[in-house]
This record gives C-alpha cells, sequence and structure tokens, in this order.
C-alpha cells in the first residue's frame, strides 16, 4: 500500500473514525483504524464490533493499492502534528508503515487487514432523508432521557417511528419520558426501530449545523446513517418497547405559561443545597401568578419564585432536580406551556404552539415532614 | 451580623478566596470562609492552617458588624448563582445565615468565628515592590521546575534571591534547573528565601498582567504577598537549598541558535511514540547547520529536523522529552541560545540576549542499542 493525501482531510476523517473504535479491545485489530487504499481514494474504517461503526473516504493519489490496520490513538496524534500539507504513507508486506511529511518521519508496525473483523451490509431498500440539522435537534432533545441503567436494555435506546409523513423520536428511562416530532418526506410506511443512545451521540457529533440531508438506511438487524462522506453503522436494539402512548395524561387540571430561563434559573439556585449524598426533591406550588420553588436539606433551606400564567387549579409538587432541569433546557423557545394533572401525575412540558416536543417528568412524592 | 454589598464584587472575592480553602480538612471551619463585618466593609478570609491563606476586603453597607464563617463551596456557589445587582447576608446568634437576593432567599447554617484560627502576623519592616505582570512572568518561567516530590522539601518551592538591585528566582528538581531575573528597585540587601510552590501557584493567579506593583513583605517564617486588595500568606520553606552556582557549567564546547517553535514542534512529534509505559530517551544530533531528533520505542521508529546555526563541536545527546520541552516552551523570545558542552553535560537554554532566565536540563546517557 502507499498513497499521498491532504494533512488535513485526512486528520479530520481519523478524528472522528477514532470515535467508534473500542479504546479497550481485547482483540488489537480493533484498537485500530482500517485503511484500505483503492482506485483514486483511501477508505478509513473504525468499528468496534458490537454497537457502532464508521467509515469514511477521502481523495488519495494511489500508488499502490493494500490494506493496513493502524493504532487509532497514535495514528491519530502523528497525523494531527504533521509539518507539511501532505502526507506519504506506505506500508509493506509486513504492514511496517512509514507516515512521512515534510522533514518528520514515523515508521510504525501495524497489523494485516485480514485480522479486522468484517462490517455488517445494511440493505438500501428501506431508506429515508432528514435534514442535518433537523435530525441533531431531534436526537439532543431526546437523548437525556435515554436510561443509563442496563435494567432494560431496550430503553439504553431512542425509538425511531416513522409514518404518516412524520418522524418521531422517543425516549424513555422510567423517570422521564421525552418525545420529539418531525414533518418528513418520506414514502416508508410505519417503520419502527430502536437506536442505541451512544450510537446516536457519534451521530450527532457528525451532523452539521445545515440543511445538507443525512440519508438513514434500515436494515434488519442494523442501521446505516450516511451523512456527507461518512457512514455510520449501528446496531439495533431489540425487545419491546414502552408503549409511550399510554403514559401520557390526556387531561389537565392546571395548565402554566413560564419563561423557560425563568424557571431553569429558579431550579439551579434551590438545587444548590442538594448534593448526591444530601438529596432531596424540590418543592414547587404552581400558584395563581407565580411559581414557589424551595428546597431543604440538613444544610440549609432555600427559596426562589418567578412570575407564571396559570389556569386551572393551583398544585403543590415534588421533582427530582436533575430531570425537571434536563426537560426545560431541552425545551425549546423562550416560553413553555407546563400541564399539570395533580400532584401525583406527571408534568407534561410542551411548546407554546404545535407539538414538535413533548417532555414527561413524574413527580416526587413530597412528605409532610418537609413543610 | 448583618449587612448589604455588591454581588459581583462579592463573587469574585469568594472565588478567589477559596482557593486557599483545604476541601479536604478534618476542622469543619477551615473548609469554610470567614467574614468580618466592620465599619464599611466585610473581610474574607481563607485559609489552610498550614501552608497558604488568602484575605481581602470588599466595601458593604454594614448594619451590624459581626463574624461568621460559612462553607466555601456553598457560599460560593449562591453568590454565583444570585438573581438580583446587591446582596443582603444576616446571620444570627446561632450562626444561622440567611442570604438574599431578588427573590432568592437561603438560609445556611454557619460556624462560630471562634472556631477559626488566627492567621500569622507577618511585619512590614522588610519588604520589596515589583510589577505584577514581571513577577508573574518570573514566577511562571521558573514554578515548571520546582520539585513535585517530597524528597528534598525545600526544592517544592522556589528560592528569592533579592539584593544588588535585582530579584531571582530559581527552582530545582534534580533534573533541571529554572533561574529568572529582573531589575528590581529594592533597597533591601541580601534578602533570600524559598516559597512554596503551591502558593506561587496561587499568587500568581491573582497578578494581573498590567504594571500595577504587588507589595513583598518577608517575615521570618511567613512571606506575605498584598496583590491589590488581596493578601497572600504563605509559609516559607526551611531548609538548604541547592547551591545552584555551582551547578551550571560555566563553559561551553557548543553554541547553538534554534527557532524555539522548530525545536518545540520536533520534540512533540518525536515524543509521540514514547508513552508512560514506553519510556525513551529524545536522541538529538546538534549538527551542523541542522538539529536532527529522534525516538525508538517497541511500537516504531521517528525522526525529525530543523534548521539551527551551530558553533563549535557537534555533539550527539539524549534527553527527557517533557523536561525539553518545559524549558523550550517557558523560554522567551522567538529565538533561544543552547549551549552545551559535550553528551554528559546539562544543556543550558539561555536568551539571544542578556541574561533574564537560564535554563539547565540534564541529559540523558544514551545506549549504544539505540543506535
Amino acid at each position: 500500500m502507499k498513497f499521498t493525501c491532504d494533512r488535513q482531510l485526512l486528520t479530520e476523517a481519523v478524528l472522528n473514525v477514532q470515535r467508534a473504535v473500542s479504546s479497550k479491545s481485547s482483540i488489537p485489530a480493533l484498537q485500530g483504524i482500517l485503511l484500505k487504499a483503492k482506485q483514486n481514494s483511501i477508505f478509513l474504517y473504525g468499528y468496534d464490533a458490537e454497537m457502532l461503526g464508521m467509515t469514511t473516504e477521502i481523495p488519495a493519489d494511489i500508488s499502490e493499492i493494500g490494506t493496513v490496520v493502524l493504532s487509532a490513538r497514535l495514528f491519530g496524534d502523528i497525523v494531527r502534528r504533521l509539518p507539511d500539507a501532505s502526507v506519504h504513507i506506505a506500508a509493506d508486506d509486513h504492514n511496517v508503515t512509514t507516515i512521512q511529511s515534510g522533514q518528520s518521519h514515523f515508521s510504525i508496525v501495524g497489523i494485516p487487514a485480514e485480522e479486522y473483523p468484517e462490517l455488517p451490509h445494511v440493505s438500501s431498500e428501506r431508506s429515508i432523508r432528514i435534514s442535518s440539522q433537523v435530525l441533531k435537534n431531534m436526537i439532543r432533545q431526546t437523548i437525556f432521557a435515554v436510561a443509563e441503567s442496563d435494567a432494560k436494555p431496550i430503553h439504553t435506546g431512542t425509538l425511531f417511528e416513522i409514518g404518516n409523513g412524520k418522524i418521531r423520536l422517543v425516549s424513555v428511562d422510567g423517570y422521564r419520558l421525552a418525545i420529539r416530532e418531525e414533518m418528513v418526506s418520506s414514502e416508508e410506511q410505519d417503520l419502527s426501530f430502536v437506536v442505541p443512545g451512544k450510537a446516536l451521540q457519534e451521530v450527532s457529533k457528525l451532523l452539521l449545523e445545515t440543511d445538507e440531508p443525512c440519508t438513514i438506511q434500515v436494515g434488519s438487524r442494523h442501521i446505516l446513517f450516511i451523512i456527507g462522506s461518512y457512514t455510520v453503522i449501528a446496531r439495533l436494539l431489540e425487545g419491546e418497547f414502552l408503549d409511550y402512548r399510554a403514559a401520557i395524561p390526556q387531561t389537565s387540571s392546571t395548565t402554566i405559561t413560564v419563561k423557560t430561563s425563568d424557571f431553569i434559573d429558579s431550579v439551579e439556585r434551590v438545587s444548590l443545597l442538594i448534593t448526591d449524598r444530601l438529596k432531596s426533591p424540590i418543592r414547587c406550588l404552581f400558584d395563581e401568578d407565580t411559581v414557589r420553588l424551595s428546597s431543604y436539606t440538613p444544610i440549609g433551606r432555600a427559596s426562589d419564585q418567578f412570575p407564571a400564567q396559570l389556569t386551572g387549579n393551583s398544585v403543590e409538587m415534588g421533582f427530582n432536580n436533575h430531570y425537571l432541569l434536563d426537560a426545560l433546557r431541552n425545551a425549546e423557545g423562550d416560553q413553555v406551556k407546563i400541564e399539570l394533572n395533580g400532584p401525583l401525575s406527571p408534568m407534561k412540558v410542551l411548546p407554546m404552539e404545535g407539538n414538535s416536543f413533548l417532555f414527561l417528568v413524574l413527580p416526587v412524592r413530597l412528605k409532610a415532614s418537609e413543610d
């Protein structure tokens, strides 16, 4: 294998593909990036052989086709610091690879490509296209509610539902639920699958804040995201996802309009007395024209308040401060609409108009002793 | 105690004084900040009762003089997030302290000021004044060579030598030596003391990049830095500091002029194959018009080179990459002068003109097997 390519393009490709590489695999090849020099391009592969794979292609001047696997960390560190605009890379029959740029020469020991596992194939039969920016926002606004514990593995991923010209993402962890919905021009009907949260995090990093379309190909066991010159492959999660529709209260006895930043600032302040060791719910009194928050732990008491418009019944209820903050920070718009249905029913956080998002936060039962 | 003050001034003062507070003391008061409300100011004290203390003063509207000790972490977190421009603080006879700003109220449990230790007194008899900016640079350019190990406690500090209109800072850790010298208008003669590196780090953070003078008061066991409204107290280290003059080679058989950034970039590149687990010296060949660097570890080989002007003998020698980088990164000027005296004598790094700094780096003996 022998080629010359642009250093910056190579650096960017290596740093991205590196993220799919498992840093602690017992198989040395899996700690590496597979390079394939073919025709006028080099192809880079990163794969953890479990959940996530990433590939990309950059133009190169190929003198000799071939393949080699190089330590992802070391290769990344080297290309990032090379002095010249172009890089010459060559691997001999023993996989000893020289990397040369300007007056800098490196010679490192590679691994035969035969030791690198094959990435799964995903058919392009079922596919949808969506704006990069839209998908990036949708992932951000639902991923916070993905379960961290493996108690129900299916809930460590986000449910994608496609149909009726809509795409919906749903995450749930037993304490809160996040739904995000957008219009999408797709002929696919009733497509539904669950993508691991960790894979979506990597997809999100590759997605640009532009309208450039991202293509999603759905296979039976894997999913492919095609983002510019990158392809991300992820294993789909199997199992029965929560019937989230049944979890959403259909009525509300209280509706409140608040400035999102007011609510966030207040929760942050009354959270200051709460630590991992000194847990306490935040007591929220949703009253006529004011929301009053308070907390109480052995180190002290805090209270705060901000204006709100309320219709319906006043209600006092408790919340976990982190769950409250996650929902509010991921709500779009200066103002949000909050719907409540008594102190033991979940809080619904909605946009002022439409239904682009819906966040549910379960309340915490307040003890009388905390009054 | 009862007062009103500006939130921003208070926040800044708390965040600075907090740095002298020990985060893990067995004495609760030492995890706190002592507040004293007197006349038209509040005084804030942070002290670890061992090595470092810090005090400052901010203007306040005092309704009732008094004292209280508040948890540094909690107090800092609270004042930083208060909503209004002013803060009202009051402590009752049981040290329960209320902090109020806008609609936010906190009530936290304080500690009696009687439990807070007295800070040492330092006489103002012997004092010098120096520009903040100059002292900040001097500390930065010598602190990297302070010993991290406690093997020789005196070398965990920086030696200050004042006399003949000069101030000199010297740090040494057994592998390298850093000397930084400046003119200073002081009538003090032959003043010499050793300040703990950790205290100098805190002093350095308070020093601004301006010519505003900093006053240094030297006591018999402690030193005081007066920086704007802040006072930093540090315990002086006792013991016999290295006779550094004897360690500096007086002659040189090779003199090289290099572009500092060339040398740094090259060392960084050939360092990429060196890890904590795979240690290796960097082999430097100082040749006629080129410096050639190389390294060799089980993962590969690296070589690099850059232009230089050499007078005297060519010489090949080995160095620890971190020590080389520390010296070069702290050298001032686009170019530096390097003096060598054979492969087993220390490298001297000097400015092109004058003697504002002098760094020594001990070489590493190269093994023949590494050729």
